[in-house]
């Protein structure tokens, strides 16, 4: 092909934004129902949201994905293409995305507000400070961190051990020296010295409880439930008994509102909130999506990493909060990828290779069987790259139709909703089924145990679960707290199925390791840590930073 | 008095606001001029401030005060107040005014958005998030500390001395334990270990730039000669020589965009940037009041704590880059603050005490002989309060005659605009004479020693300037470098004219003591410290965010 390629910010800004009026009006908002951020990005109020709360939810359409790799597999680009391949079928669709962190955005080249002719604008705000609500939770996380200092600093009447001490401080920026750090130091009169760290904002449990929450008072009883640490008697203080809850609500009550922007192709997007897929649940806000579901006929959203990450959070912590499953989910697959689960190195996967693309299939079939055990319709959509050969896409057609998986070839990075028709078209007769019998894997009242046995042989695919000494005795104290009965958050590697990043394919017979829980109450998980989970992201050799600029107009240069 | 006394918030929030839209349009802006932020806050675009370039300036009125007391003065309230009656006189009036930090709110109790029936609203917003300039200076600040220490990690190409370092990262927050920190803990791959601390925002240095560039080129240059710190032969190491100057102005690039509100009674007013009065320069942005000045026939603006700090900072840094000097200048007092500088301790202040009020007037008259040395006419607003007695204000009107200074009484908090009308009629009659003829203290060719010697001895009224070792070693690397061509910047006490804030009054004889300089090139002056600076404030035994809420439809609760 020798057709000129534009970059994602090329496309971006070439492309014609309506006023944002206009888009919510698309939808039966009127000016009053927003409080504009410029012209082209708007939050709802509240007072729209209550409004709209006894109207009939919209079909619901889930898009998650095989195990990730460095192939990428573009599922944003495939929730906005299916969008506007919806609305160019004549639904009113609606799309429910996350927020992205700023950190990574100025490090490694690649936004995630989709890409090509399949994006959400504007994509240089969104990616930059977009309409404040990360940095709103950063503020309320490091409220928080300032003022459980100060109350040990004024007599510490909680008695909190400062070795004890489980909440960190956050910066939406990649700086691993940030990682650990120890505070407080320089006197009496600096406050207590003790270890400390920062994470990155999305990994901050404010973020996850903003996309939790149902309402502000929600919020607010959420907030009062983190645990910030323990005191000398080992016992979990909250910030409940601090007493902040109100002020960080208070910071927090812009960032609860959802956001409204659109597609190139004008398709209403609601992009709010982004929590890690790991150490939380990886999905945008119960707000965002409940809106969207009383605004559109049909809302396209998105889980974290592969299937077995976030659409498993999706449904099994989400759902329940949300009230609402999905009626069809849409599981994304590259050829490229489905190459490397099948072995191939990265830089062969130029040349064909139908043997491997038919061994890494496994993967791909793996979170099929997942899908369907949560009682749910699926389609695959397989982004089609230019590498793709007509041979590998003839084997993948029939390795589908001979295990009667539904699926469909997308082209939405180069032709945007157009190139999404056939997905949006089998996506449709899915949903017109109506076969979606959504069941969850396990109950809130199972134990720990038992739901993490359920999640790791039913949706991991292996044969059972190992405790360190650590998450033995954590269990015996969490069941005297009444905390057994949270859902549970797996923090795993993306890449594999296993909790061995380069297991790829369908690895079988393996056991998984859980080393610590982590408990987050105002979320309303236990996050189970399989190893080492990276909270706090480096910047690498040559950062994205150094080929940013802007010109005389504040027009954005230089980002992605 | 048995008259219901309404706090700040509960009058803010009863006020009737104006579509911002609307307030915009008295000022001959349509909503093309404006970025909205909700319905009662916008930016301004920069078209808009480019098509008003070649527009005749309005006259500038500067407000300023005595050395700021713990009895309180009322500067911002007057501001506005005043800025309320040149309205209602039908002067078409644009007040000019800082952003106030969120840290602070947190902690004690009391906005920096007027007070009374004189304030700018929404309030609430304003001293939480705003429109997020503080939130972005806070990203573009710490952006900078990841870039440092990653250019140490990856190989320390321009061999930075990570003791030498001077650039701090910041929070909007009052967070003593983050005063002095060690990061980069951890191991070889968490980063170079190294001693850090945090400022709170409005000391950080990327905030004085953002109040003196005159446009987005200007605000990259500056960016680009911000010294970070030192490699290890000593040699200065700018922001420029690390390549990320683009990128930060990118993340500014909505930042310098001034920001419109309204007062209480609906005069346009331009909130925007807020640096420390002690390490900066203490006003609000170059490009809010020459926006203001375009707009508005008078425009009312104000400098941060006393004359002696404010007001020559104001005068020596700020107008040599706004191109447009004060055409008269207000000087803020109570007899409370007079008592207290006539030695009157701040309980017994609730007496009347007509001799201290005498002696405290000495503080008064030396910033009016400051002032007409800048060759600028004034006038004193005696802003009343409840404890004034008969005798108090005659003694003080006969000290104002016998001294020949122009003198009100204003009473804007209780009665807004109208408390000011007095006041107004003084100010316009002084523009109307003519007769500011404004000078400079020094010109920037003279050395940093004789700039030194005409602010202590021409403003402060002390006898000269003592320099310690350190910064007499100093002096001959900043001519080495050619540092010594920048204005200075004092870091001194606001409590007292000399530098010892216990010595109320008009000291005499007393010598001021520099213990180092700092260059901040971007911003373009040296800090001359005359002692601890607090850059990091600490929050309270029981902080005012205890007492904070917010009502189920996100109105804010318990804030002042």
């Amino acid at each position: 092909m020798t057709k000129e390629v534009k970059s994602d910010i090329e496309i971006a800004l070439a492309a014609k934004v309506d006023p944002i009026t206009q888009i919510a009006e698309s939808i039966g908002l009127s000016a009053d129902d927003l409080e504009l951020y410029g012209k082209t990005k708007a939050k709802l109020t509240y007072e729209t949201i209550h409004s709209l709360e006894n109207k009939e939810n919209g079909k619901l359409i889930l898009v998650t994905a095989i195990n990730p790799t460095p192939a990428g597999e573009g599922k944003s680009t495939v929730t906005v293409g299916l969008g506007d391949a919806l609305s160019r079928k004549g639904k009113k669709t609606v799309i429910a995305l996350r927020e992205p962190s700023l950190g990574p955005t100025m490090g490694i080249k690649g936004g995630a507000t989709g890409g090509g002719y399949a994006q959400v604008v504007p994509m240089e705000d969104i990616n930059l400070h977009f309409t404040g609500d990360f940095h709103a939770i950063t503020t309320a996380n490091n409220a928080l961190s300032a003022f459980i200092d100060n109350h040990m600093q004024q007599g510490n009447d909680l008695n909190i051990d400062q070795r004890r001490i489980v909440w960190k401080r956050v910066v939406d920026l990649n700086d691993r020296a940030l990682r650990k750090v120890v505070v407080g130091l320089g006197g009496p009169i600096q406050g207590i010295p003790r270890e400390d760290g920062f994470d990155i904002t999305v990994a901050s449990e404010i973020m996850a409880i903003i996309c939790l929450a149902t309402d502000l008072k929600d919020l607010k009883h959420r907030l009062s439930e983190i645990v910030i640490g323990y005191n000398y008697a080992r016992e979990p203080i909250t910030v409940g008994e601090l007493g902040y809850e109100g002020a960080l609500t208070l910071l927090l009550k812009d960032a609860l509102k959802p956001n409204l922007v659109q597609t190139l192709e004008h398709t209403p997007a609601i992009v709010h909130g982004g929590p890690f897929a790991n150490i939380a649940h990886g999905c945008n806000s119960i707000s965002a999506t409940k809106t969207a579901l009383k605004l559109g006929e049909f809302v396209v959203t998105e889980a974290g990493f592969g299937a077995d990450l976030g659409a498993e959070k999706f449904l099994d912590i989400k759902v329940p909060a949300l009230g609402k499953a999905p009626d069809c989910v849409v599981i994304v697959a590259t050829i490229r990828a489905l190459k490397m689960h099948g072995g191939v190195a990265k830089t062969e996967l130029g040349s064909e290779n139908v043997e491997a693309l038919k061994a890494g299939f496994a993967n791909l079939k793996k979170h099929t069987e997942s899908i369907q055990q949560f009682g749910l319709p699926f389609v695959i959509a397989i982004n089609k790259f230019i590498t793709d050969t007509d041979n590998e896409v003839k084997a993948l057609e029939e390795l589908c139709s001979a295990n009667d998986i539904p699926f469909s070839l997308t082209e939405v990075w180069e032709k945007g909703g157009e190139g999404g028709l056939p997905l949006a078209e089998k996506v449709i007769s899915e949903i017109e089924k109506g076969t979606a019998n959504y069941t969850r894997l396990y109950d809130d009242a199972e134990s720990i145990e038992a739901k993490l046995e359920k999640i790791v042989t039913k949706i991991y695919g292996g044969m059972g679960v190992e405790l360190s000494t650590k998450a033995q005795k954590q269990i015996v104290d969490f069941k005297k707290y009444g905390w057994d009965r949270y859902p549970i958050c797996m923090a795993k590697t993306q890449y594999s199925l296993s909790d061995e990043p380069t297991s790829l394919g369908r690895p079988e017979n393996f056991t998984i390791h859980i080393r610590e829980f982590i408990p987050k109450l105002g979320a309303g998980f236990i996050v189970a840590l399989t190893g080492d989970v990276m909270t706090m992201p480096g910047l690498p050799k040559k950062p994205a930073a150094l080929n940013m600029d802007v010109d005389e107009n504040g027009n954005a240069m230089g980002l992605f």
